[in-house]
């Protein structure tokens, strides 16, 4: 078998054993039983137990980011764009629970070179949150009105809201990926006021 | 000078130094060399690195809620009561930014006790936030037609989001609490949608 499959393998059991039982209670010898390997070769193919965590945050980081692009057509109205981001996302986030906690716990928890690693993709999708919001200030054709530091701060937030519902719809038996999208689209879009009124964001006709 | 006192010095050396070295850089020589006692002072009164930062995430996680909740007045409409329970928020947040930092980054990052302590401080402020919400829908005089689900939702995503936008400020030069404060009560409130359309949530005129 070529190295790159190995490795691929030795990091899919090392993502669902650090997401289920932690950083540092997983161990070496549990993550080279699951992928079916010898110890050895995990050491040999991916350094120390460090580096193959690290090698588990920047797979996940990267996977979970181009999913969220990979779910927006820059083509359609601002609004869509950020309803399908975040299905996008809390798809990828229920579909992929072990790596969601190894990115949004266990990297954090564990000292800096690995939060380090997230700031990283964190700041990756704050970038493209704020694109996302200046398309929306470009669709609605009004002035600059939004201030670039406005604009900055709904992007932290929306972001940090979203962090928050994935980790909460994850450990929430029976919330789909579809209505914790729903929640954080209303939030985000309509806002509490509009919400408390009867006038909820709702999703193109087509698919509800 | 009474026991009392002397641990209350100790700790906001404490928290100063965790908050600006981070945890494991931070040492016992350094704390009681700014509280002004001798080390052996402080292994006795306070027992252990460990148990030292627990105590300052303890004291920094009562003094932040005990803010907020002083700080919003339960006769007022919900979206006064949201706006003024964030300026509390972002003003502590901006006047204590090494507690923040202790609570925010610190105790996140150095293992499950720690952030087992700063997680309990968070189910308080998402709880508090829900209630927030059920007034705003009771205000609105509507069935109660948002679901229990969906509010704990919203909770969610407002606390991840006033967490996110904390971080952001303290870390972004000239951002006032106020500020920040109206960016999330804009966000969380009017919604992007109105944001957009030029239709922002105001503060009471006479604060303006």
């Amino acid at each position: 078998m070529p190295r790159a499959v190995r490795e691929q393998q030795m990091l899919d059991a090392a993502v669902r054993t650090f997401g289920q039982r932690g950083y540092r209670a997983a161990s070496m010898d549990e993550i080279a039983e699951l992928a079916g390997v010898s110890k050895p070769l995990v050491y040999l193919y991916l350094n120390s137990k460090e580096d193959l965590f690290t090698a588990c945050i920047r797979r996940e980081a990267k996977a979970l980011t181009t999913a969220v692009r990979a779910g927006v057509d820059p083509e359609l109205p601002a609004d869509r764009q950020l309803w399908e981001g975040l299905r996008a996302f809390f798809t990828h986030t229920a579909q992929n629970p072990d790596a969601w906690a190894v990115l949004h716990l266990q990297a954090r928890t564990h000292g800096e070179p690995f939060a380090a690693e997230v700031a990283a993709m964190r700041e990756e999708m704050v970038a493209f949150v704020t694109g996302l919001i200046l398309v929306a200030a470009r669709d609605a054709r009004r002035d600059p009105s939004l201030p670039e530091r406005e604009v900055a701060g709904l992007a932290e937030a929306l972001v940090g809201a979203a962090e928050a519902l994935a980790a909460w719809a994850n450990a929430t038996p029976g919330i789909t990926a579809r209505q914790a999208a729903a929640t954080l689209m209303n939030f985000a879009w309509s806002g509490l006021g509009d919400l408390m009124e009867g006038r909820p964001w709702a999703p193109p006709s087509e698919e509800v």
